[in-house]
């Protein structure tokens, strides 16, 4: 009766399971991870077998579908008022969980096929969104751009495309020459493990190096423009993001880098 | 005929052995890898055994009088030149290693004891100095500091006390509470495999973070002045040091931060 939306590259839903790619392999295996219930799901946010701002956006009002339709009759309301709380505590700094799980638990409250169309639009939402961020963001990049990065803001952190790789990933396929460092992003290496393993299966020109070294590409004049994700965004202009984001921004501001965060919201330094 | 001089804590010489701490080892093993050739020492450089600015000027230096001693008489001079050129070639970036090897080649021209002599010499005045630098960098470190460093300037890079932690150790011994924010120092991790086991085994508190992390607890108030080793100052103020060392010195600028480079020189952002 029910089947899942569509299949992206790095969440989706297929009936009952969730399946995901899992990112505590990579880059050394790929194997998709298939979680058949709620808490299975849960289980795999708090692993990190799903990261990623709107890649857990996507598993959390997944996760509450899943949960939809485990909820036994008799027990409705209670059961999927417990999933949520569940659900909310898997990482409490992920603002992207906390608002698809109160979308797909309002449309819970009307059916479980509403539930599961929400969790669907939420995923839906953001590949078209991060889509959107590339289409954009391209015209920033210009034909031999030496891009840096710092964590992994690309498809596998959501449903598709991604946002700081989104523009990356259309200005190359449009025929840009683009060179992109990828800084290690210690301590759990998001760049070294995740970003640099996208861009290799894309065929795009790219460097490893240590977070360390990115003040001193920049001072050397090697460095066009960086491009990083945001966990948030203030109406004010301020970012929340990963650790690390910080000792970036300041070494931009210092040698006059553009910086843009989020490419849709283009907030320069 | 011959004995080496001072049993110092990172490198030392005894008779025609030159000892020293193997660094590659630590934290997880304490070892001294004693070399009986000159071209054993060579290796022991390349393979940084020993590192570190004054450790690896005194190894030189210790090199050089180990093929003095080495040296068929016949062959003396064609010897010592030879060895000069490959102790030379270990580490190309090491001002302390060249200009030691030049004074401990100078000295051999004159005879076997006098190299010996000059090597030991190196030696004491590099311990010296770094005892100087923590007697008169102590001042600089008021009572409950939070003092953030990179990379290892201690005592396992000199000869003893260390550069950039020879206040720390000072001011420690005198009393003052101190907490240090040891960054991991990618790649190579000297700062949590070598500043961190020196801090545990003198007792001083400390963290090691990710060297991302250091622009964030500036930016929080949390760190009060940031002490870094310095490979060399020119006389312009100018500063060469490990890859890291740009980011954190833009960073404390931008908090305000005191920073100062191999204290002795006392140069201030």
């Amino acid at each position: 009766m029910l089947v899942g939306g569509k299949q992206y590259l790095s969440v989706w839903m297929e009936g009952r399971k969730v399946c995901m790619v899992d990112q505590t392999l990579l880059p050394f295996q790929f194997q998709i991870f298939e979680s058949g219930s709620y808490l299975t799901t849960c289980e795999a946010i708090r692993k990190m077998v799903v990261r990623g701002a709107g890649a857990l956006g996507a598993a959390a009002g997944y996760a509450l579908a899943q949960a939809a339709l485990e909820a036994p009759i008799h027990n409705y309301s209670d059961f999927l008022l417990q999933a949520r709380k569940e659900i909310e505590s898997t990482r409490p700094t992920a603002r992207n969980l906390f608002f698809a799980v109160e979308r797909v638990y309002n449309a819970s409250l009307s059916s479980r096929e509403h539930a599961v169309e929400e969790a669907c639009r939420i995923a839906d939402e953001d590949a078209t969104a991060s889509e959107q961020i590339g289409v954009l963001g391209k015209t920033l990049i210009k034909n031999g751009s030496r891009i840096a990065t710092h964590c992994n803001a690309g498809w596998l952190a959501f449903v598709d495309h991604g946002t700081a790789l989104s523009p990356v990933y259309h200005g190359f396929r449009e025929g840009k020459s683009i060179f992109v460092y990828v800084d290690e992003t210690r301590p759990r290496g998001q760049g070294a493990r995740l970003t640099a393993w996208e861009l290799h299966n894309a065929g795009i020109p790219h460097a490893i190096i240590p977070d360390n070294a990115t003040p001193w590409y920049m001072s050397r004049g090697m460095i066009d423009l960086m491009i990083v994700g945001a966990d948030r965004i203030a109406i004010n202009g301020d970012v929340a993001n990963k650790i690390g984001t910080l000792g970036k921004a300041i070494a931009a501001q210092r040698y006059h880098l553009p910086a843009w965060f989020n490419v849709g919201a283009t907030f320069k330094l």
